[in-house]
């Protein structure tokens, strides 16, 4: 089962003080280069895989898709996704998905933020969102980078003349990984920007678009901290169709 | 234009000495993962972007490709490819990658190892790469991996308890690098993941295999040094299909 880090207290409260966990969607800097790979979401059915405090959903309706599903393996989530709102076009499913089972031909888009990494079997995943999804359905999803989830003791190192340098090591060496995000030993699995790639292929999605994110000129103006995403990148954005 | 290095006396000197220079294919560790991504060459026309010494060429002509064109901006590895025998099929051709012309619909396969990353202008060698193939012609191809060539200093760190890493600094910052590979000053140019596939997908390739290189628990018995490539991948192995 995925490691429901979510419902520990400790995490859970950090989460909470995160830009992106207040501010929702425009608290996120990579959202705006997400948002255009997603098609127009009037009339689609919509499937959001990790998706935490609903904001996604929330914005998918707003934007007129027909029908939104959001799971998420955190009770705790769910219930804060619940109390910002309910609405008929929205139902929120508590999930592990590295279980997880949907209808077939039943969404027009898979989308999921930041949650896939926490997947260790992420072909079983890929190949239940394949039939999950109608032909020319669109899979739009954000992972933590590989060069980001690589290192064992992951974190910037300042060496002389202050270079700031992100220090990588077993790359090559794919699986869990134990890091101390927010509160101690969160789960993720580190895989190869190859291993996303072939197993897309693998799964029969063509790759529309790949994305290295970087802030933009203005973001870094707005937030100078930003531009040390400029020396590793933190986010791989794909799109890929059925 | 391409920096000549192979020309500078010191640094033709040093290639000479490396494994890959003596021994040939089967000195170069990833030419095993390369050769299979190779279609089968027997009446093949072939162009080899960056050929150096001439082995591919060679070996190319032993598999029975039909026509061998050589490309190399040195006239010494030039001379060096020739005094290994001429041939009929092969035919070795002096010119600058940043400036190349080729004759339309003339090759099955463009062959490439570890020369793109000393172009500059990779989208306009694309384009001359893909008028030069016919319809379902190959491009086969490795270069040194992002991850390699993103720092300003590359160079392995050895920090505490002596855990090896690779400093990643400004893997968002593409350009030209100035690195001190066998002699000083050798320029390449540093380009993303995401820069590659999306060239090739604006040239209208199709990508067929996408390998981020490591050694073989065989090559790592035989040569332990290999190990650290698992660390982080110094190659990446790429074939498309127009």
């Amino acid at each position: 089962m995925t490691q429901n880090i979510y419902d520990n207290p400790e995490f859970f409260e950090a989460y909470g003080r995160l830009p992106r966990s207040i501010a929702g969607l425009d608290g996120a800097p990579e959202w705006p280069a997400l948002r255009v790979l997603l098609p127009g979401l009037r009339g689609l059915r919509v499937v959001d895989l990790g998706c935490g405090y609903g904001w996604f959903c929330r914005w998918a309706q707003e934007q007129g898709a027909a029908r939104i599903l959001g799971i998420d393996v955190s009770m705790k989530m769910l219930a804060r996704a619940r109390a910002a709102g309910t609405n008929a076009a929205i139902d929120y499913v508590t999930a592990d998905l590295e279980a997880l089972e949907l209808p077939e031909d039943s969404f027009d888009l898979a989308y999921s933020s930041l949650a896939l990494h926490y997947v260790a079997d992420l072909g079983r995943l890929l190949a239940v969102v394949q039939r999950a999804l109608v032909a020319g359905g669109r899979l739009v999803f954000s992972v933590e980078h590989p060069i980001f989830t690589a290192p064992m003791q992951p974190g910037w190192m300042i060496g002389e003349g202050g270079r700031k340098t992100w220090p990588v090591d077993s790359y090559l060496l794919e699986g869990p990984r134990q890091t101390n995000w927010l509160t101690k030993s969160v789960r993720k699995h580190h895989r190869t920007l190859a291993t996303y790639i072939n197993l897309l292929r693998r799964h029969r999605f063509a790759l529309s678009e790949f994305v290295e994110w970087g802030p933009t000129d203005d973001q870094v103006a707005e937030r100078p901290i930003l531009a040390e995403e400029r020396q590793r990148p933190a986010f791989l954005l794909i799109a890929a169709q059925k």
